[in-house]
Formats: structure tokens, sequence, C-alpha cells
């Protein structure tokens, strides 16, 4: 059985939409900043404004060129953080390399850090604090699993990949004395050495790993459920396009031996997108608490 | 074989002495904070003081009574986060009921928060940041190992409880691509089913569940390696003081089937005195760049 991520991200932004039409003051507000000219990178603000606009969320955009200082996108941020109009602050990753992301991300205001990324907003997920702002990709995994009434709590839980922006959030997330927690987690990554004979115990594995269909069949124990994070290219002269995107889990074979998988794309991906959205509205609803 | 906690502790002193002995300005120093009267906590503060004392750091200590609001704690923290010449500030636990200790925490100056318990110490552990704080017990948990020539990467270490003091960073620590990680991290806890499964697979067992003798020796692999951070009492009739201090493991049985085992007391303890004093020599040289 599929996991559909479209279908349920689609359902998360009707709910925002009416959630905002109720909003009489303000609207709420995304800044993104967009340095350079990366075409996925415009690609992906495009999908992020149009998903605003959507539900009515304003957005304002930023696009500095490839040879901005850090300095000056720093003083832009500033500038953001001043702004009393502004509820979240989104800087589109990849930055120029003589730009250092870790710098950038620690001077969003953490009450505006949609997209979770501030050593604050990590340490109060990891702490348990629920004002935290969430990574949106193990936030939209969170509310993918909920929503498909699939309760982790006591399931052993095997998270493969370590990134800062999936893995370890993931992990913080499942591992939280709190709904959508107390499951017993695992996280695998590349210096993993038996992770067969751990991905064959789990109940529940989450990959986010980058590496095509590198999940198998004889890796996956019967009726488990599976979450693909990945996304990767490969080719496909078949396709007009000359590739195809695949995910980290090899689908066609494993789809036959669990109970529950998300497909790819159409699984995961969309969530992050509605994640965006509903953490904007948290931080419009923190920073306004009698604007509703 | 035993992990000798108290003599790694010991020998990490004598090394912080000699680099603090050679530190021509101002010795750093440590400000710790006790509200009410518990004996507990007082016997602890004491310890702490008297550990610095050793070492050649200055030490200031704040008793204020039990009924002190929580406001007047925060000014007491201000004051010690805009004094120049504290490097570190320490609140001993646990706070009288009426006061927040999840405020508290966060009104310390991340840059002197030798406990490594304000949220933005916690993000920055999780990310990898080495700049951060990290609490004193799972670091020195950590030291323990390395000192012990154990390395971890690619173990499967099994961490059993999630506490924010113990558990939580614990794994963060262990699941980091850095020195002292690279594990391969299971966190298990009240609401885990499989423990025994896990337990028994894993390479290195570290325990933080505060339940005396929890772990037997059916539960343990044999010649796997077992951190004890628990520190429980029981009664011992045979004994003047009517007790004794025992761990979360089953120490007397366990021993024979490990092949490296910290004993309660003498262990896990001596060193979370060692890394406080740790901590606080790394927030003066962060603190004071051109000091040395």
């Amino acid at each position: 059985m599929l996991i559909d991520g479209k279908a349920i991200a689609a359902q998360i932004q009707e709910e925002l939409k009416l959630k905002i039409s109720h909003i009489k003051a303000r609207k709420p507000c995304l800044a993104v900043i967009i340095v350079g000219n990366n075409p996925a990178s415009k690609i992906y603000v495009d999908r992020k404004t149009k998903a605003c606009a959507e539900v009515g969320i304003l957005s304002i955009r930023q696009e500095l060129p490839a040879s901005t200082s850090e300095q000056t996108l720093i003083q832009s941020i500033k500038q953001l953080n001043n702004n009393a109009d502004v509820d979240g602050i989104l800087i589109q990753l990849p930055l120029p390399a003589h730009i250092n992301p870790l710098k950038i991300t620690q001077i969003i205001d953490p009450a505006k850090d949609v997209d979770g990324l501030h050593p604050s907003n990590i340490g109060k997920l990891m702490s348990g604090d629920q004002s935290a702002f969430i990574p949106c990709t193990p936030l939209g995994v969170k509310e993918l699993l909920e929503r498909s009434e699939i309760d982790v709590a006591s399931k052993h839980v095997l998270v493969i990949g370590r990134s800062n922006l999936v893995g370890k959030p993931m992990a913080a997330i499942l591992m939280q004395s709190a709904a959508g927690g107390n499951a017993t987690v695992t996280i695998a990554h590349s210096r993993t050495n038996n992770l067969k004979e751990l991905s064959l115990m789990a109940d529940i594995l989450i990959v986010a790993i980058g590496q095509a269909k590198k999940i198998t069949a004889d890796m996956v124990k019967k009726g488990s459920i599976i979450i693909d994070v990945g996304i990767n290219k490969i080719e496909d002269p078949t396709r007009k396009s000359g590739y195809q995107l695949v995910g980290d889990v090899d689908f066609e074979n494993v789809k036959e031996k669990c109970s529950l998988i998300t497909p790819v794309p159409g699984g995961v991906g969309p969530m992050t997108i509605a994640m965006l959205l509903s953490n904007t509205l948290k931080s419009y609803l923190q920073r306004n608490t009698d604007a509703c």
C-alpha cells in the first residue's frame, strides 16, 4: 500500500488556507533569500512562493547576485529579523562557496527560523520544547506517519542517514516522550557495519542517504513500513528528459514485501513545502499571540 | 576488567592544573548558584568548588534562600552573564518547585553555559559544532571511553535512558561524524519493547535509567563494554550508614560476562566533576582567545 504524500500535503494546505482565511489582521509573511543563479534553487523557490500564495501567506523574495559578500547577506537577514511584518525567513541552500552556511543559519532570528536550522531550535527540539521550529523534511515525515495513523510509539525505527537537515532531527523527533515520538530509535550511517541486520529488525525504516535504490528487498522485514526521503536522478533513455527520479529504496521490489511505502516522487517531497507553510503560520501565531 | 573513572578523572585534573598554571592573566572562574537548603545539593556544590580550588579555578558561590523568586534568580544570573571575570555559570539542580528550570537554563549566556543545557549548546552539539558546551556526564563518558582506548566508531552502542541530562546528549555525541563519534546508536527507554534483544546485540551499553541493578547478566553480550551512569541507594543493614550505592547494572554478575565495565561508585561519577572543570577552562579560553 502506498502512502500518498501528495494527497496528504494537499489536505494540510487546505487546512492552512482555512485557518489563514480567518486571520483578520495582517496575513503571515515568508521572506525568501536566494543568492546566485542556481536553476534548481530558483525552481524550488518558485514552488515555495506559489504554495504560499495558494494558502494566503504573503511572500517576499530577495534575489542577490552570486558575488554577494557574507557581510551583505548578513545585513539583509538582519533587516528581515527587524521587520515586524516578516514572520518566517528562509535562506535557499546551497549558498555560494565563499559564504559559510553555518554562520548564516545562526544570524536568523530563532523566532523566524522556519527552516529550523538555528542551533537554539535544534536544541529545543532535542529537549522536547514544543515551541521549537523543526526542519521541514523530518517534520513532514512525522506528519505523514501521524496522518497515516502509524503510531511509532514502542516501534523500532531505523533512521538511515545522519544529515543535519534530515537524519539527526528525524531521530530527535522520534526519541521524544511526546506525541509522534516514544519510538526506539537507531540511527545508522556510512560507518555502520551491520546495516542489513538492523534493517531486517526495524518496524519502520526512514531512509535519507541520497543513493539511488540502495535499500533492497532482502534488507527489509516483511510487513514493515518504509519512508523514502531520497530523490535521485538516474539515466532513463526511454524518457524524453533522459532521466527519471527514484528514491533511496528499490521501490519496485521492496513494495511487495513491506506493508506501507512512500513513492518517489509524491511521497515525502510534497510534505516538505506543506511544513514550510505550517511553520510560517506557527511563527506568525507565536509572534502575534492575539492576532486571531 | 574495570574502567577506573577515579584514576582517569584524577589524571584529567592534573592536566587541567598544569594548563591553568601556565595562564599568566586572570585565572578561570566558575560561579555556582544554589537555591534553598537541599543537603545533597550542598554536598555536590562543596565537591565542585573544592575541585575548582585543586586545579586553580576560582569559584564564586551564591546561596539564595528557598523563597527566592524566579525574577530574583534571573537577575542574579544576568549579573553573572555581564561579569567579565566570570567564565562559567552553574545553577545547581534541583530548583524549588516555583522556579521553572527550563526557563532558567535559557537565561544563562550560552558562552558561559558550562553545564551545556542551553538550547543553543544542545543544538550545536547535535549539529557537530565543536564550540558547543556538552553536558558534563555524557562528556565524561566520551572521555572515559577515549582514554580507555575504546573506539566507538562503527560499534553498535545502545544508550538506555533518554533524559536531557544524559541519554539524549550521549546519543548526540555518539552519532556525530567526529572523533568519539561515528557509532551506530540506538536509544532505548521506558517505552522500548525489545530491550533485551537490543542489549544482547550491543557492543557497548551505556545505562542511565536510575533503577538499581536493572541490567542483568542475561541481557548482556559476552565481551561487551558496559558504562553504568546510574547511582542508586539501596538498603544495606550490614553497613553503618544502612545503605550502599549501586549502579543501574547488576555489577557482580555482569562483570563476569563483559570485557570492560565501570564500577559504581568510582566510574562515571568522578568524570562529571572533571568535565565541569574542563568546560570552565574551555569557556575561559573561548572568551579570552589571547589569554595564554
